[in-house]
């Protein structure tokens, strides 16, 4: 019996950080029990900031780097660029003539995200920004996924991901599958200000950092600002070394949180602690960008051969589309 | 200096008919000027009816054969199959990205489009047929055409594709020409019954009728009511065949008026008349035919091999626009 199929895809951001780790362990650990197919999502990164790109080739070699550095195995996985396979862009055109205006317009998220974005200074109102959940349908659908990791927030377009496969099959023929969501329960790790982990921010550990750079990181992080001196009682259920513990030291929270209510171990040996909790983590990741990055063209190499696989299954898939559709 | 480059589909409808034929003639006429891509636009044919699409193929063979009879010529033109190309689909993806929806909401045809054909029971308020005038732009700017031939109601559409061309130049770099339009005079037929020519009023004359069928339609034409005898005194406003009088027989027009005012001629001989100049027009094309259907498999080579010639330029051009959207 074959595998089922698993499609996920990330926009070029660029570097990675702590936050990414546990998306990516998610999709890695997910290679031994499915044919999976992971792709930068290119096209996708242009429906939210599409006046600037100057970076995206590069963006896209140091995220997937990234991936390489944290487990996913391209002799196991499909990896590849969405732009390198033309099949998505018709695929979505075929789905957007079958796809109700107000399928799209429902979507939760979209006028939250124009608004949100509009804020921000971007204007996004675009045809393509309406679309976008119709052109993840049509990444997931070309290579007939089975399951999609996905976050809660995600599920909305999941949703409609499956919708659209139900009119494509209740129009023409059944081609395909109704993906199942894999809600994975990943840790959401905050930055050291509290706020979402975000390079933009300023408040992320990238992947790969080094030891001195991680020690920089946690000593900036906030603990609870009402514990002046260590005997003061801390309460950490306000400080952010502590939700880290809650990750890196689970067996020993219990533990951390008493010494730290009865002001007994301070802030700078928590800190010291969490630090080489993250770079134990972080220690191999490290190891494995480096062999990577020793071989210049290597990551090129693995998209060039991902587009390849890519593609095959993307023609295949297309085949059949084109027969329903058009009689042929 | 190389030859301006012109651009014009057609939604594969079948055999086409009479009314056609002066928007083919012009095509025709604009081979010699310019360098000419002619293409069937089925992915725009799902815009409006997508559900059954049980004869696109041979709808596609009959309308080129019809095309390939009025004297579009494969040497000097390329003629080809829209989805042939995929370079539509990942550009016209790119286009909705940095298209604002606002655009595309105002064009005027389109809530009175979706009204009419809602009336006729058809619901094509899709994401797509809101979308269809950006596949235009997408269309006409993959070639980077200089011009576009027109009909007066399509000129917001090209509007529309000249603020894409130029809001792509503006964001990015210049890479597209601003197409102008080529309104031309072509007369408007109607049908046998006064209506709009089209086969699914069953009031047209298809092109290659053989001579008793076109006799058959024009006799069948409408003709002044008021007038019972051959003697009464006609009105040629309101009657069918004196408006193909003007086109067919433009030089013998005021004779003819004059005569059916003063009740000289009858309808009959009228009709006579009309037959024998629309079977000049037809004899040639319905020659032509005849000889391209002989050629099994003639019209398939002639798509695949303007499919190879529209790649080419397709290629050329999303390589360029690759490059300055994502800073390759």
């Amino acid at each position: 019996m074959s595998k089922g199929i698993i499609v996920s895809g990330m926009r070029p951001t660029g570097k990675l950080h702590l936050g990414h780790l546990y998306v990516l362990e998610n999709w890695a650990r997910l290679q031994s029990e499915y044919d999976c197919y992971y792709f930068v999502a290119d096209w996708h990164a242009l429906s939210t900031s599409f006046e600037d790109n100057s970076s995206m080739r590069k963006n896209i070699r140091e995220m997937v780097t990234d991936w390489l550095a944290v487990g996913l195995d391209p002799e196991k996985s499909v990896i590849f660029v969405q732009s390198d396979i033309l099949e998505h862009a018709e695929l979505h055109l075929i789905f957007s003539m079958i796809t109700p205006l107000s399928w799209l317009e429902r979507v939760p998220t979209f006028k939250d995200q124009v608004q949100q974005l509009k804020e921000q200074g971007k204007d996004i109102n675009t045809y393509g920004f309406l679309g976008y959940p119709l052109l993840q349908a049509a990444d997931i659908l070309l290579y007939k996924a089975d399951a999609v990791p996905v976050g809660e927030d995600q599920l909305p377009h999941l949703e409609l991901c499956r919708e659209v496969a139900r009119r494509f099959n209740y129009l023409y023929r059944p081609v395909f599958p109704e993906p199942q969501g894999l809600v994975a329960r990943v840790p959401l790790l905050p930055g050291i200000d509290g706020r979402k982990m975000s390079k933009s921010y300023h408040n992320d550990i990238a992947l790969g950092a080094e030891p001195d750079l991680i020690k920089e990181r946690v000593n900036a992080m906030i603990t609870d600002p009402a514990r002046i001196r260590k005997t003061d009682p801390g309460h950490p259920e306000v400080c952010i070394v502590h939700e880290y513990h809650s990750i890196y030291a689970a067996d020993k929270l219990a533990g951390l949180e008493d010494e730290c209510r009865g002001g007994r171990t301070g802030c700078v040996a928590c800190k010291k602690l969490l630090a080489a909790s993250i770079e134990e983590v972080m220690a191999p990741i490290r190891e494995r960008r480096a062999e990577i990055l020793k071989r210049p063209g290597y990551v090129d190499e693995i998209l060039a051969e991902g587009a390849r696989k890519a593609k095959a299954k993307a023609v295949e898939t297309m085949k059949e589309v084109r027969e329903v559709v058009f009689n042929e």
